[in-house]
């Protein structure tokens, strides 16, 4: 176990050079620097590094005790307005967490001052997970490559240690870069709403770009009716749905373009992201198409043109976002079921976007063709997938399936709502949709306290499993011997 | 493949002798006779024997036709009443399924020759899974023995060939000893409750008799009150409790208690199923009676004994029996979502009750388990679980969890209801459970046909995905290699 530690520590020291801090997540590389005997400094920050799911929840931690604390002070609301604690502290959650439910009117409620510290929560909230998912998603793969040299050394080939440098860097340079391209984008079709305001349109197209981007769905202008129109709601959508990919993906992308590798020669991450988000869009627009066709408070005003816009803004929003809340309550209950367990899937991994991640579901319905083509490997696009990573995706599921499933029935106790309206929102909190339909409200701190923990489980809770299920451990003392176990 | 083949079968054939039809489900066993250049004789008998999922389809298909047309007759039904198409094809299902929900008062709609029909079909119901899945579990094992060999020598040594002598008889012997002992026991209490009216007693003692222990809820008393006194409740529990076991359960009990095994050395299958049942029946006690305490439709006339009594059969019931209904429709919406899981879970694999059985669900749990402490190996009691076991019960938990939601859906779509009970009822037709909460209702065929198609599904979905999945194929082609792929 050390010798292949330090085998596969010493082989990555050279790429990672200059990135030191960003490896050391991996326990490996403690280990390895333990055996070369060099002295360890045991320095907070390096103490820190080499926890990174700790370091997460130190990071939001004290991020929701400063936003919390900002929005209870008197210059975060209007003269004659108050904001009482747990008010403070779900909007807080809910910027963090990038989820975006708000249970008081974001453009009347708060002051200037109170939408800026909402912009900041959410720009800090959404650059903290895509690093900190991005940091743990690194050291996973790290022990997976570890331990399948063990296995196989042939199949370390496939490593591409240069894939990862300076990720920090890229994904600060990348947000801002799309935010920006947003802001841009935005400006014209703001402009023309606001009638030549500059200062309201630039402060409306800067925080709809980080809202966006980062897929918190808090509006500038109430009730988010600016999306209708396609001048606004198109670029809000294309950042939103960049947002949703994860950086990864984007990374993969951006790389891919610049050296002219075709498609089939993208990342396995990537094909299955791509495919996985494609299929649940497609079937998301056939239902809104299919189910709520003729519903008056979805297709109202009822021309082609605005009922295609529609569904396919219902058709991406909700994945992740959360904008444009305005028909949500008005679906019908099916619709409400639907949506949930499109929420309850998310987005990609490592992204602003919540759920079980789009990954996660593909790996699991992978091992089912798997299962029924009769096949021991779960293969994708010509990879095999590890048992570790399937092993991973069922526990994620399993116990996010159980979580959510909890979090509606005691809604369901505490705020006594039908089955449907607990599911939909444990849902959007689990997935960090942001939409709600009115079991998130101020005179309820018990259900706000059950949302705001489902939203943290939702940030934090995959990405913690995933990691703490790849920590390593002490090899397997003793292999029992099979024994037959009827299922079915 | 091929000498593998030959060299497993040859070595089963000893211990099969005399119940060679009963191992030709395994379809190595074909291989092998056409490897040995014998003659095969294409008669109708091997070809069914050799397919014992298309065997199991066939029966039921057959049954479900006979019993429809039995129950259209008029000598099923009093004078004055008729049975229309849908009612009596549902109520075929439903008896045939075991699963028991009944749209129609089993007492008053059909008369002794009606519920005879009904008695008969859970019979040959209740006995036809039981052997079907006997054998499907047979034959999956017996291909799980023979890939294994493939893997380590050494591991075969717990292959236990004498298990399988004999199922068929034993089944049917086991079956009749159990509804004897029960119709004994009942007898008393229901003698006293019907005046010494020994006719309307033996009938109705027969009839609780078939019913508790296949598990199907029909009653002869309408509303299935006397199940609330002791002396009939509690033999009805107990019948129906030995009923969810499933056989291999039983067959092992009485084995290990005619030679005096102590319980460590009970086998893997029927340590697991135990102690899972026992789990869900402690959750569910607890839930009724934190939850329901107060509840005066479940716990009317209040003194503690009744209440214990209540809480005892609503937690033992649900999970597959479905008798005393009346209680039902009356709990809380968080109890009926309580409900709904425990019946998708439902009861031992290859008994008489459905859902995706807790041997599944106890395999999901220990695959998370063994992730969250960082082990490959799947390890229950000190024995290995196969990962084709796992991917078996991920397999079947996703397809059943996406067919009952789908279902759901499908409910609340035709017949308006709110989410609870859609999922109740698809989950108690999936997990035939029985009870009702008012989605199955005479008048609305359409809930009707998505009812009794989840059912059937509910009753060979399982099995039939277990055994295709362990269908033997041609062996993987190609190894292709790992990528990492983020989850969570
Ligand atoms: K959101
Ligand atoms: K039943």
């Amino acid at each position: 176990m050390s010798n292949l530690v330090f085998d596969e520590s010493s082989s990555n020291r050279e790429s990672s050079r200059g990135y030191a801090w960003w490896f050391s997540g991996d326990t490996f590389e403690r280990a390895a620097a333990a055996e070369r005997q060099v002295t360890r400094r045991h320095t907070l920050r390096q103490h820190m590094a080499s926890h990174p799911g700790r370091l997460t929840v130190i990071y939001f931690g004290i991020l929701v005790m400063v936003s919390t604390a900002m929005l209870l002070l008197p210059q975060s609301t209007p003269q004659g307005e108050t904001t009482s604690f747990s008010t403070a502290l779900f909007t807080a959650v809910s910027a963090l967490s990038t989820c975006g439910i708000s249970i008081v009117n974001s453009t009347t409620h708060w002051t200037l001052f109170g939408q800026g510290v909402l912009l900041v929560s959410v720009q800090m909230g959404g650059l903290g997970v895509m690093t900190f998912a991005s940091m743990i998603a690194l050291a996973v793969n790290h022990h997976m490559k570890a331990t399948q040299r063990l296995l196989t050394a042939t199949e370390l080939g496939t490593t591409k240690l240069s894939e990862i440098r300076g990720v920090l860097t890229v994904v600060i340079t990348t947000t801002f870069f799309i935010e920006s391209i947003t802001f841009v984008a935005l400006f014209p079709g703001l402009l023309s709403i606001n009638r030549t305001d500059f200062g309201k349109t630039a402060w409306e197209a800067l925080f709809f770009a980080v809202m966006s981007y980062n897929n918190a769905g808090f509006t500038p202008d109430g009730a988010g009716l600016y999306v209708n129109s396609w001048a606004v709601g198109m670029p809000i959508m294309a950042a939103a749905f960049c947002g949703t990919l994860g950086f990864p993906v984007i990374l993969n992308l951006m790389r891919c373009a610049r050296r002219h590798v075709p498609p089939r020669r993208w990342s396995l991450h990537t094909k299955v992201t791509l495919t996985m988000t494609f299929l649940i869009v497609i079937a998301s627009l056939t239902w809104f198409l299919l189910v709520e066709w003729d519903n008056p408070s979805l297709f109202k005003d009822a021309d082609v043109e605005t009922r295609l816009r529609h569904a396919v803004v219902a058709a991406v929003m909700p994945r992740s976002s959360g904008f444009d809340l305005s028909w949500v309550p008005q679906v019908s209950e099916a619709t409400k079921v639907f949506m949930s367990f499109v929420m309850f899937i998310g987005g990609g991994s490592t992204s602003t976007a919540g759920g079980i991640r789009v990954t996660t579901f593909a790996v699991i319905l992978l091992v089912c063709r798997a299962s029924f083509t009769g096949h021991k490997d779960v293969n994708a696009f010509r990879r095999r997938i590890h048992t570790n990573v399937a092993m991973t995706a069922v526990s994620i599921t399993t116990t996010c399936l159980m979580l959510v499933l909890a979090a509606s029935i005691a809604l369901m106790l505490v705020a006594n709502v039908p089955l449907s309206s607990a599911l939909f929102d444990a849902c959007s909190a689990f997935g960090l949709g942001g939409y709600t339909v009115g079991v998130a409200r101020e005179d309820n701190p018990a259900a706000l306290a059950i949302l705001a923990i489902t939203m943290v489980v939702g940030r934090l809770g995959p990405m913690t499993i995933a990691y703490s299920i790849s920590r390593p451990r002490a090899l397997e003392a003793v292999r029992y011997p099979t024994e037959p176990l009827v299922v079915g």
